[in-house]
């Protein structure tokens, strides 16, 4: 059996998708810049894309800008929120330790230039409280950026509620939605969310393009500086093919997105229960309030990376937090923020299941993590000093 | 009879380029930070195409970095040398007039930023004086970016001499060779090159990719901060597809190369030599040290933008200039660098041949732009006033 459970790292590009962008691939080659049909038709299929996209989270298709990826629209949200607010005196942003580190090293980047950064707490269950955002919020906010859903425990913050607050404060909200644009229900105007980034292969559409949704109060100002694409405001040619498949998987994800939602969270729940029967192992981040394919576990005593290795060998794709950081010796920042030891931090497993996933894998995937927890302490110096009880157990 | 010239504002993806990206569209979908097979297997995919990038160039790979295109490699280059030459307190700048937006756009924010910008004449012919270069470095010039060859007139620079130039006064040289590469031959050893940034989609590749080479004595900055993707220099999730389908049409295109320009020089010139009967017209840039499909002329007392749309009628696709600025009212900043008048630049049209352009279709070409040139200056008021004696003849 082979199974993909680690769709939080990237999905497989979905039939819609492909099928969107292959004839822009092929024969719809035009630069959409150019004047003549074959380049018009280029320009009308982007600025369609433009309006689909846009309707998926209600928002003005103006305030939609094709970017490379959510890295880049990240990036460019809160330097464009930083860049406004520097220029009216206030150089303070409030956001989370454990955002993706597209945010948090822009904002360490900040910093360094002067501004100060106010990190919420997500305490043990992964999720803001709107009440510490409304203490933090001070005459000198610029920005509040708050993930959606955490890209490793799931976690779904209270948007709603943050946006409000930011909305009655004064205070331009950004969100990294990127772990949640297609999967869950998103309305930029209830919401309050001024910008909001995503990326098109976390919901089977291509990598390699994203976009970032801002309102015009928040002026961009550009990451890449040349030609007058996006309004001025990303140069370079349009990435069609590209921009045509995204447009197509978000449009089939969130005319799915209520059934397979709730597929997925029955599925989930199976999962998590499965392996929390593995003794000595945790759950990370609230049960109730994650993504409906996120099951993010530590077991105490064994390393990450060598359970990763021997699920590879049974056929499961799996991850011990997020990709992007996966050469990283250190421990997850995200599981330290809620706070994990190191130690056991270090024994993570994120399981992130698709939409097409079966009860069947899940059992499968339950049975391997098991034999697999079970043969890696059999010969984990650490495992045997917390049976011997020369160590304590912490979970 | 429908042809496509303008190869200078895209190119159609070739078929070994799209046969490259759909393995990793649909199957090879794994993310390549990602520990399991799936993920790896995409690792060393890109890594081999790095390899194969680099070898066209006759670069080092590990001094390669997979950007979304040439703008964004223009744009991190000039900065980072730009970055570098601040904290040696060196703000001197060399530049051309006639470089592609991606570099003056960047320049004029250095500008802003305290750099002082110079910019080299590019004559009449549309080339830089290797002298010119040399009396302009002083003291504090931290870097020298001159493009390869000029995507609106296509003159070639003596991209060596300027290098060695460079190399020998002790300045970075950085040139934009998004035109170049794939067509021209390119060794950055030879030419000293030390920064050079490529676009995929120009040499039969899909949008969305491109590449800058650096060496390690210009240390990158980060356009886009986040995950530790490019060695840390580049993050987002890589575009594993985009990149291999880059790879594959550049070893296509280079391994063509001598035979296509040998062929194409021919076709142009039959080109040229065909509209250059057409009366009162006239040769933008050095007829001779042009890329081998380009040919670009101004025809008096006519408007581009029509000529444009009625070629389209008949079939052909032509531009007046850069497509990154077609939306623009302004003329050429091309074609003003070179001393055309703003009335004689308004009349332009850029030409670009593919490698499968036949004579039928050059001579398809040159009779039907006579056509509709003789058929716009039949009711346009400026050449009656030229015929008429009213006003002088420029061309």
């Amino acid at each position: 059996m082979r199974i993909y459970a680690d769709n939080a790292a990237t999905t497989k590009p979905s039939r819609a998708a492909i099928e969107a962008m292959l004839p822009y691939l092929e024969e719809e080659y035009g630069n959409p810049s150019s004047l003549y049909t074959l380049g018009q038709r280029a320009r009308e299929a982007i600025e369609q894309a433009r309006e689909e996209v846009a309707a998926v989270i209600h928002a003005d298709p103006r305030d939609i800008t094709f970017t490379s990826g959510g890295s880049e629209a990240d990036n460019q949200a809160i330097r464009s929120a930083a860049e406004k607010g520097r220029k009216a005196g206030k150089t303070h942003i409030i956001s989370t330790a454990f955002e993706h580190h597209a945010v948090l090293h822009t904002l360490n980047r900040l910093e360094k230039e002067g501004f100060r950064v106010t990190l919420l707490d997500v305490h043990e269950n992964g999720l803001v409280r709107p009440d510490e955002l409304d203490a933090a919020i001070c005459d000198e906010t610029c920005l509040v950026t708050v993930m959606t859903a955490n890209n490793e425990i799931g976690t779904i913050q209270p948007i709603r509620a943050l946006g409000e607050l930011c909305a009655r404060r004064g205070v331009p909200f950004h969100t990294d939605a990127v772990q949640a644009v297609g999967h869950l229900p998103i309305d930029v105007d209830a919401d309050h969310i001024d910008m909001l980034s995503a990326s098109a292969h976390k919901f089977h559409g291509p990598k390699g393009v994203g976009f970032l949704y801002a309102r015009k109060k928040v002026p961009l100002v550009n990451l890449i500086d040349g030609g007058a694409q996006e309004r001025g405001k990303r140069a370079g040619t349009e990435n069609v093919p590209a921009i045509m498949g995204m447009a197509a998987a978000l449009k089939e994800s969130a005319a799915r997105m209520d059934g397979d939602a709730e597929r997925m969270r029955t599925l989930r729940d199976r999962l998590i229960t499965g392996l929390r029967e593995i003794p000595h192992s945790a759950l990370n981040g609230d049960a109730v309030k994650r993504l409906p394919g996120n099951a993010n576990f530590c077991f105490e005593g064994i390393e990450g990376e060598s359970l990763l290795l021997l699920l590879d060998d049974r056929g499961i794709c799996a991850s011990s937090g997020s990709a992007c950081t996966s050469g990283s010796l250190d421990p997850s920042h995200v599981l330290l923020a809620i706070g994990r030891v190191h130690d056991v931090a270090h024994g993570s497993l994120r399981l992130t299941l698709g939409e097409d996933a079966t009860e069947e894998e899940v059992d499968y995937i339950v049975r391997n993590v098991r034999e697999v927890v079970e043969y890696l302490r059999g010969f984990s110096p650490v495992w045997r000093d917390l049976v011997s009880g020369k160590a304590n157990f912490i979970l």
